[in-house]
């Protein structure tokens, strides 16, 4: 046996609560290498026997683990268990296909000798079942598909709004870095039909508060909405609408840095030292200054800390109790005075625990299962324990679709493998609570990613709703709009015919109603993989009672269906040419 | 090469901030397996050759990560690095002893290949070095040797509050469960002058607030000093005096449970869930009743949870916000009336976290570098990450010290095995913080567990001062106290010459003398295995520029020393018979 493989770590993604009773315990293992595992639980201090030390023995139940997701590398065993008396202490008794047969205890590896358990030798722990420190996966976030809004380049709603130079709305311009097109908040008012017919109930806004540049993400001023989106009363009606519609919002906070522009970087700049805000940025040597570079974006030689090295974007020193108590009164005034249901947190993961940490009770003291979603590109366990986000922009996990099925930098073995990967890292209901992106304003346009291959594209978006997690349309998407790297992705929405794809439209409508209608399968089961075919480009999966078949490969794929439930499909047989299709 | 043994986890113990700049890494591996691990390290924003995506390439420095404790199956690898910006991208490039070469990344393992690393393929990150985030540990802790009064059985200074059927002091008496002897603050103000002689400087009191028992760990008022043990004005006295001579403070928090006398419990028993406390406990089923059994202490049928199954322990809500206001209100309460320096905390593994988080917070603001230390017996990494406590006893780690030497139960190899898997479930600092205890009020008297053997007390004494940590001494174990489990461990502090054991007083004070002489390189060195040979009894370690040498095998062991620190050698030899030496 591969003894040096087996991983497990308590209070952690490997032993968790999953609902109030219910104990998820995962152990990692080398990949074909364990026979069987077999987990040995019950109360720490249950014993039979007391009266005779030596004969008294632990009372324990034994239940054997299965083998669930794997990796390339690593098998991962799991089994769900509960203790009448909330508290369990647990033992593995791990079998190698080579016959040998350890104990993997708190304290390490030893040979099995069976009165290591019935003496409970160095068991590992879960001292009590805290309701409180359990992980929550608020159920409406499971239940939405989000939509994401660009304001400047979704929709002009009101011209007397728009900013000195506003360019004409173009939807097949490519924008320059700095462009303007007058999108407003009036302008997604005006187009909630347009979502509701989509079926998205969730709209993630890039920011909307006072700020220079189009984007918004060098904020001025984070208590006022900016100037040429719209005002508070206008913020607070589409809220009221997409609420009346059933479509939750979720702002974009960005609390990592704030603008060059704003009032306290200004006073920063004018008194330096002396002004009353120097200890609200790191300021690493007096004065505040860098050399600029050809690129607007790039400085030189900063003697204070940015958002990468955009001299235009200081660091917030989220660690100064002045600026805690403002960023957090922000977070709860949006909610509080807005009912905003969700805070999207931009470079969430170069802002320190302790800050998040008491936003995140702010904002649940604000409002009841609000959604806190964080950026982070890398794995993200730390802020995913329960007490800081409720998810993050799941990109680890996308791009492995992205590479698997259109990229071709990964085969769709090593594809599956790198989901998985994901999967394992977090609790299950982390999993349910995932922002799943294929595209935003950060990345190219997945069609263009896709080199135009429409058929591929709805592949992988099809595949992306039938994993774990929640979906996010970017807008534009169901009309097919492309777009590389940003500002090319920043396109402006197209709002006449001659621009939208229809067929992808309806696409988009049936991929969010199948999403909808099997949400619950697409929420809380596990994923099951059945085929994994670099070679002949297919794979095939279950969630539930669900099947799923993918097809990149130029050969057929045959599969057997009673009941075809959304496919692209030409003539609904049992043969699946290049597409997909999902049946029962 | 064993790719599925490798083991990394960003922002734990294998990738935390040691200073305020430097960063350690770690990596788990197989057992002399690895060849070398290359750590490629960088800001993850800084690339060169930017204007042509072809060709840039990722900034970065590389350092080899040195091998350093191993246990029985596994090597851990460490390398300590910085970054100027404060935001480090890291990746790992393994070769094998069988001449393999992979790069180990945030996104799993790949073959080797050099772009990988010039384009940064999936990098770990740590995001930003975050001085609030990182776990602190106060160097006054560093510099401690505790002493643990068990304050019923250390002193009688004041007759006049003896409970009714003292027992006349006698520490030649095996105590029962329920007995009184008297002790109380007087006593242990009385006897300062001892503990300065002894040379420790920290003072760990088992709970002094009112309670029913004899141990006090069925709490009554926690805002109050138990009646028999004196008052708030002696109390006050006994800090202020303790002060003077340079020794801090400890007091035992029991906020798992409540004693089931105390004023809550009874207005729950006489108004079951009417009662204004309902809420503060877990009541499962009205009424709250249980089913007593022979044993004083265990119940059946309990409706209530308790503390194991004892009824006179109720556990207490702490998620309840009542209950939390109380408890904080305690521990901030003796912080700063008076001048408590610690806060020991019973059962603290049973308790919620977010609960301790807030303890936390309330210590600290309180309070500058207070030190909290949990009892927690089992692996306790979510407790130690920065924001709960500073430290736990560290039972884990002494049991393998008394399972190698004394009871023999595991071999020297697995003792060194276990105590390194310990050493790297923590940070660093961490490791400097733990509560190193061979014995204490709930377990037998260590002279008891090596059955008399005095010499071998010694050994293990002087290998537990040499080890990271902070050591503590049980009360009376300077005079060769014996006793077995409690209430056995639990007699009369021996005050009179005749019950003294001289000769182990002597080498106690010397023991103490010579931690603080070497505190610096006790707290802050790596432990360096050298020699660890179970077949002829002898192990072999250095500490900095400290060699040590411990022999319980019956041939004896040479050594080379020009400058012997501390030893039980009877002649100075570079000849080390059963024993131990300490030398530069």
């Amino acid at each position: 046996m591969n003894k040096a493989a087996l991983y497990h770590r308590p209070e952690s993604e490997f032993a968790y609560l999953y609902t109030k009773e219910l104990m998820h315990i995962r152990l990692r293992a080398d990949k074909d290498d364990i026979a069987t595992v077999e987990l040995v639980y019950g109360d720490p201090y249950m014993w039979k026997g007391v009266d005779n030390p030596d004969t008294q023995y632990w009372e324990s139940r034994s239940i054997e683990m299965k083998k669930m997701l794997s990796t390339n590398i690593s098998d991962f065993f799991e089994a769900e268990i509960t203790v009448p008396t909330k508290r369990v202490d647990y033992l593995f008794v791990v079998t190698g296909v080579d016959g040998e047969k350890v104990i993997y205890t708190d304290q390490g590896l030893l040979d099995y000798d069976k009165t290591l358990v019935t003496k409970k030798y160095g068991a590992f722990r879960l001292p009590y079942f805290h309701e409180t420190d359990r992980f929550h996966a608020p159920e409406w976030v499971k239940q939405t598909v989000w939509y994401q809004i660009f304001p400047e380049r979704f929709a002009n709603g009101d011209k007397s709004n728009d900013p000195e130079e506003t360019k004409e709305w173009n939807p097949t311009e490519t924008p320059e870095r700095q462009d303007f097109y007058g999108g407003d908040l009036q302008g997604v008012i005006n187009h909630l039909d347009h979502l509701t017919e989509l079926g998205v109930n969730g709209i993630y806004f890039t920011p909307v508060f006072q700020a220079f540049s189009n984007h918004k993400y060098d904020t001025e001023d984070y208590l006022d909405i900016d100037k040429h989106f719209g005002d508070k009363e206008i913020f607070k009606k589409l809220v009221d609408e997409a609420h009346k519609r059933g479509i939750k919002v979720m702002l974009d906070a960005v609390f990592n840095h704030i603008g060059d522009t704003s009032a306290q970087w200004q006073d920063v700049l004018k008194y330096q030292q002396d002004s009353k805000f120097a200890d609200w940025f790191h300021v690493n040597q007096w004065p505040a200054t860098y050399t600029p570079t050809d690129d607007f974006e790039n400085a030189e030689n900063a003697t204070y800390d940015t958002f990468a090295f955009t001299p235009h974007m200081p660091k917030l020193n989220t660690a100064n109790p002045e600026v805690e108590a403002y960023l957090l009164k922000v977070a709860d005034y949006w909610i509080r005075e807005f009912d905003i249901d969700a805070w999207r947190l931009d470079v969430a993961d170069e802002v320190d625990h302790t800050f998040w940490k008491k936003f995140r009770t702010t904002c649940d003291a604000a409002k009841k299962d609000f959604y806190i979603l964080g950026e982070v590109w890398h794995s993200a366990q730390p802020w995913l324990v329960g007490d800081e986000f409720t998810a993050v922009m799941n990109y680890a996990y996308t791009d492995a679709i992205k590479d698997g099925f259109i990229t071709k930098k990964i085969s769709l073995e090593q594809m599956a493998s790198n989901i998985n990967t994901q999967l394992t890292l977090y609790r299950k209901q982390v999993n349910q609570m995932m922002f799943n992106v294929l595209d935003s304003h950060d990345t190219p346009r997945i069609l263009t990613v896709a080199k135009n291959n429409k058929n591929l594209m709805k592949l992988v978006e099809t595949f992306t709703y039938l994993q774990p997690g929640v979906p996010c349309i970017y807008y534009g998407d169901e009309y097919a709009v492309t777009g590389g790297m940003d500002p090319e992705c920043r396109k402006c929405m197209p709002w006449e015919k001659e621009f939208q794809d229809e067929n992808m439209f309806e696409f988009f409508k049936g991929l969010v109603a199948f999403r909808h209608e099997y949400q619950e399968i697409l929420s809380d089961s596990d994923v099951e993989w059945k085929i994994v075919d670099n070679e002949n480009g297919i794979v095939k999966f279950k969630r539930g009672d669900l099947k799923a078949v993918f097809n990149i490969g130029e050969k057929p794929a045959y599969f057997s269906a009673e009941n075809i439930v959304f496919s692209n499909l030409i003539d609904g047989k049992n043969v699946l040419q290049y597409g997909f299709v999902i049946y029962k």
